[in-house]
């Protein structure tokens, strides 16, 4: 099952969509005949994952295109479904810039596609020389062929140390409210025949304590200037355990990940979601009606706590705005 | 609606128990007429928070004397029932000894849950000394009156600082997997009125970096010679993060609670629950079927990362061996 492809039928293209919040129960695939569809597979999480978000918006835009749309319009859209993945904005200004320039916004799209897979087997490559012998790896949420263009990225560095036969162990975290973990990152694992155990968020502490944590390695939704990376809520709590038990910190992400216009990680915005994500579950109340509910989808990790980040470019390490720039004009 | 009361009708006693298990949603009581009832109920969380375990353990004693059964073959199967909480082999060994000395079974019971209502009110007199004005309190699990005797451990506290009109916001984790937070503690603080809002547990680290936490919270279920504290998973996470922002973090438990045979937290066991509770919610599964599952009901807590530790005798700072032993001779 693919997660993301570009149809052109006679009756006129689409893009298809495997409906991750249905997950692992079922493999459904979303017809998307418009922007609008798009726009809310995004939103309603069916398509997620910072770089599959750049993909996703940028076939957005090209199939505003092929519809004969107003393009700027489905571009503004798409960027604006969701705040925090820098991607989404980029893939659907990199797209809109094509055609405005008139060049193929499809080809466009296709090239993002292209890169970001290229970028994912780039950074196998490069964070499997993080990985121990041995490795007992913790992860959050999914980063792996659902969230990313091939393999994926922290979940495409684990893929290829179980091919090396260095995985030991990938701890996964459940990722509380929405369980990418459980539902999407396990299943990954399983289909790969990966060593791996599902954890309750707060259980990976005690793991980190008996000392059955090697290495934690996990994605990233935007990165600032500064080292700064914003990931889904539960990464800063991951990265203060590692510090306080001297394990290795590692963001695998590609540069179009990368924000140099956010100075720090302040200047990125954190997208507050629905409070029914916390208080049901499976249409299950699982508090009293009308609680109050705080619910971040991301939290922002300083660099000083990143002990790595791996990009298609290489590693980076140790992790500031000098390091960073060190990656070159690439990055905008 | 009580949380647990003993009845003696005339077709026999039995003790009511409040079913935690369908809160919010449900207020059921469960009348348990023999021990295996009430053994199960322990089991299946019906019954739970550490103090709370002792009470019921003790009337559980006190049924099987009632109803002329073999007292210690009672006391031993309820104090097995689940490994973590001290309180619960205390509070059947207790009644049991009454019993054998040819005392009453059910008045030692009663006079447990006397002791424990009491201790929490001296604990709620101690620890609001510790709550600054208009504080931001984050709290783990339920340490309310379903968890405890009379208003509760570390929810008794914060319902002092409630009525003192002290407590700004009451920061309520879930506390997955089995969401006593959602289903309990946010219960609680919304029959009480207080200032409440409830979060994913991995949201509490960007609470504690903007500096929306002054003060952490919670309970134990064992507390270990050296200070060691074994609460509900989650706990050391959080205790790592309030030493990393600089936050105090204060455990409130009775001396009953402590366990002096425990030298160490490497001595307290640890109670792994079912692989279920993790992948499925209100029955729907929320990972592959299969998948493998590391489920800690606790983690334990090293000394040296909490603040203080308030009891019934007065609060312990810092905590130690030589602290704790100071509580005197009440510690067994």
């Amino acid at each position: 099952m693919d997660v993301l492809r570009w149809i052109d039928p006679p009756d006129g293209p689409a893009l298809l969509l495997l409906d991750q919040t249905r997950l692992p129960g079922e493999e459904t695939v979303l017809v998307c005949r418009d922007v609008p569809a798009i726009v809310a597979a995004i939103k309603d999480l069916a398509v997620r994952g910072a770089p599959l978000l750049g993909i996703a918006a940028g076939y957005g835009v090209a199939l505003a295109a092929a519809l004969g749309e107003d393009v700027a319009a489905a571009a503004r859209t798409l960027a604006g479904a969701r705040p925090t993945a820098v991607n989404l904005a980029r893939g659907a200004e990199r797209v809109l810039r094509a055609h405005e320039e008139g060049r193929s916004a499809l080809s466009e799209a296709h090239a993002i596609a292209a890169e970001e897979a290229e970028a994912s087997a780039r950074m196998a490559t490069h964070g499997l020389e993080l990985v121990p012998d041995g490795g007992r790896v913790l992860t959050h949420c999914n980063t792996g062929a659902l969230a990313a263009g091939g393999d994926g990225t922290a979940l495409g560095v684990v893929l290829a140390a179980h091919r090396a036969g260095r995985l030991k162990m990938l701890w996964v975290d459940e990722t509380r409210p929405l369980l990418q973990g459980a539902r999407l990152t396990a299943y990954e694992a399983a289909r790969h025949g990966m060593p791996h155990t599902l954890l309750p968020d707060g259980a990976a502490a005690s793991l980190f304590a008996a000392g059955e944590v090697d290495l934690v390695v996990l994605g990233a939704d935007r990165i600032a200037r500064d080292g700064s990376v914003a990931n889904k809520v539960g990464t800063y709590s991951l990265a203060v355990l590692a510090r306080h038990h001297g394990v290795p910190f590692v963001v695998v992400a590609p540069t179009s990940t990368v924000d140099l216009t956010a100075r720090t990680g302040a200047d990125i915005p954190i997208e507050l979601r629905d409070p029914g994500e916390v208080t049901t579950i499976a249409g299950q109340p699982t508090a009293p009606l009308g609680s109050p509910v705080y619910n971040p989808a991301f939290d922002v990790t300083p660099g000083e706590l990143v002990t790595a980040i791996v990009t298609e470019r290489g590693v980076i390490s140790p992790v500031n705005e000098g390091t960073l720039a060190a990656l070159g004009d690439r990055l905008r």
